[in-house]
């Protein structure tokens, strides 16, 4: 018979049996985060009307579109999970409590194109708080200590949030009278860190025609640096200038005052004013979050308060704040980085029982008795050499083999090996029991990722 | 501005969050007893390139399927899990090591004619062992086990898996000098339910033409009933006439006999000769499971095994033994029958702490330390009168209302209310841990089905 060649297509991420047990445990500490907020989970279809999914329209994002017929049908994969939540709550407006807090953790589509460490097919880990008409700023407040405690939960340690406000930003511009040329700013703003003030000034002043005075007054304000109180102090001398400045501010200070209360410690937390992010969408507070030892990476988890969640279906005034992780990106840059923790156990059974005999039943009834105290058991029944087996052991990574023959039966013992110490010993059920559960506390509790 | 109609496309299974709690808590025992058994986790792309989806070719699948162009791709949506595993077994055969046993629980998409209760995307949830040119009868034997833990472990109660062996069934026809005419007869016989042995006996004889004895000889067969005991004693004197069929017979032996290793009961267990299943593809045991209040509902878990899994990527055989469940349909059917236990907590927390002062520090810091032993909390933090927030407790069904007042700050109490007894007690917040941790294990031990 002719053969088709298997491939995966370009851009999707397929991973082989040990690094997707990765995954799944990063993936499972997310949901777990998640919910430990009041997020419920939800799961809207992967494919769409095009017409709801582009209600927005526009610009990159539809040329990425993974857009097509099927009958009389525009579908198309969604491109984001945010789209998907606006249309799930104006749908379902009615069945909803609010603020509605939902996690989804899904696959999105983006016809990028192909490189290196960019995905077409990957994973977005979002949550979102809505509310009905208002949503109170504790809500913006709560949102660093869920950041916080998702990637401290993982195993990360040097990571840094970073805050900042937009109202504060365009409270700002207004007072230079530079409303509508905000966004060009705030696009050049952001090369400071790679181009340098000097550079930043110039592109203000003759590509943007501001004044010269406009200028330094842009470049003082982004050079606002320090701790959380000697930032926000240094803000507190444009108050009484602009009243949505003012607002900003206020909402600024109630964000990083209750940090304690919400247990973020500071050291893991900065106010930032040159974070500005979705210009025409954040409306108040924005986060970002960078790996301190590789901060070439960029934000690892981004997100915002926005007014207006569901506009393009509905009449209702649905304000939200939301963050989201481009979950597999990270991983391929965590795995590239060597920051996963190899130490976790990634073997499909934590127990490989060979029997050493014909009859099959012992090492059958042994695997269903650890099966039943929540161990998890393979019995290998292939008829292979010894050595073949152990091979086959050592590859899947299994921390223990249980040998199980002829003497072992009639004394109602087994010998258990340690694959990682090499010990083996003779012991009953229960304590092949007892051991393994111990070191399936222990693995469960280590981290899924160990920063070099 | 003119907005969207927001809608969710026909065949697409859109859940509220708290249907959505029950499809995740009856996810996430799937994935728990598939890993006991010691399969591992996979998660392929949903796309594929539409020659290596179809590689297979064919009928009725083909017109489903979803597939389009993007650029210079041919894309597909895949619309099983098992051309997509025999393709990642192919292309990945020399990383992997056999047996290897996967699961994997994710959508396909079948663009089939929309009517209720079916569905054009939904979730299977499959596991597979696959062999690098052998695998071993106990492996077909361990399914029934899988089946009956997964089954059981969901709180089914009422359900019957059914086997057979496809090579008895070959054997047989063989004996008859059927073998061409084998697929039109299992077809027929299928019917038997339905239309009754007579009539069965007039399409085999008027339409497919065969002889009077033949008609009676296929009637006889199938007609053997009883425990396994009595249709294994039956089978036996078939013996001798037909190579196939005894090796057939003897792994029918083997599967049966090992059930009680396996932990499963035998009244949820029984060999059934009418079972033919999926005629070119299946080779040796095949399975199918009926809810026995509900036959008409159809097998809920099927499978079986094949000797062949990737005979279109590679020269490699690769036998393998498999089931699926349709997740999406069968959450469906469990749904209309009212079959999902109403009593598990689908709120998105366990406790819902409502600050009565507008400093909310307390309670926050309470809801952070509920959250470090593992509760899920939220503060509610909406500036709304105590009714409204008291609605929003009860719409959300949240288990515990936590009311911190004034004068329980001071005293470093909480009011707990038991929104369930309606009961509502003053205690501090290591009781508050110990009442809400005491809910939880409860809750997390209910079945998540609950027969009527």
């Amino acid at each position: 018979m002719e053969k088709i060649r298997p491939h995966t297509l370009s851009g999707f991420m397929e991973l082989l049996p040990a690094p997707q047990m990765q995954m799944e445990r990063i993936m499972a500490m997310l949901r777990k985060t998640y919910a430990l907020y009041g997020f419920t989970p939800l799961d809207t279809p992967q494919l769409e009307a095009a017409d709801v999914l582009l209600a927005k329209g526009g610009g990159e994002t539809e040329k990425q579109i993974y857009r097509f017929q099927k009958g009389d049908s525009d579908l198309a994969l969604r491109f984001d999970l945010t789209v998907p939540l606006a249309k799930y709550v104006a749908l379902h407006y009615s069945d909803l409590s609010f603020p509605f807090r939902r996690y989804q953790i899904g696959k999105v589509y983006r016809g990028e194109r192909a490189q290196r460490g960019r995905f077409r097919e990957f994973y977005q880990a979002d949550i979102d708080i809505i509310g009905d008409g208002q949503l109170s700023i504790l809500n913006e407040a709560e949102i660093p200590a869920i950041i916080y405690r998702t990637f401290t939960g993982l195993g990360l340690k040097k990571f840094q949030i970073r805050v900042n406000n937009r109202k504060i930003l365009n409270g700002f511009y207004a007072m230079l009278g530079l409303t509508e040329q905000s966004g060009e700013i705030m696009r050049t703003v952001d090369k400071l860190d790679k181009i340098g003030p000097d550079k930043v000034r110039a592109i203000l002043t003759d590509d943007l025609s501001l004044s010269g005075e406009q200028a330094d007054r842009i470049l003082a304000f982004i050079a606002i640096h320090g701790d959380n109180d000697a930032v926000l102090t240094a803000l507190e001398q444009y108050r009484g200038q602009n009243e949505m400045f003012d607002i900003g501010l206020d909402e600024l200070r109630t964000v990083a005052g209750y940090l304690t209360s919400f247990g973020v410690p500071e050291d893991h937390f900065a106010v930032d004013l040159t974070i500005a992010r979705g210009l025409d969408y954040y409306t108040g507070t924005v986060y970002e979050t960078t790996l301190l030892d590789h901060p070439e990476i960029g934000s690892i988890c981004s997100g915002g308060r926005y007014d207006n969640l569901a506009e393009y279906y509905t009449e209702k005034q649905l304000p939200g704040v939301g963050i989201s992780i481009g979950l597999t990106r990270l991983f391929y840059v965590l795995q590239e980085q060597g920051y996963l923790n190899g130490d976790v156990n990634t073997a499909p059974a934590e127990v490989l029982i060979l029997p050493m005999t014909e009859e099959v039943s012992p090492a059958i009834a042994l695997a269903t008795e650890l099966r039943a105290a929540g161990i998890r058991a393979q019995v290998y029944t292939e008829k292979k050499k010894f050595k073949q087996r152990m091979t086959y052991a050592d590859k899947l990574g299994v921390p223990f083999v249980v040998f199980l023959g002829e003497d072992e039966i009639k004394e109602g013992k087994v010998s258990l090996k340690d694959m990682r110490s090499g010990e083996q010993q003779l012991m009953d059920a229960a304590q092949v029991r007892e051991t393994v559960l111990g070191f399936q506390a222990a693995d469960a509790a280590a981290p899924s990722i160990r920063e070099k």
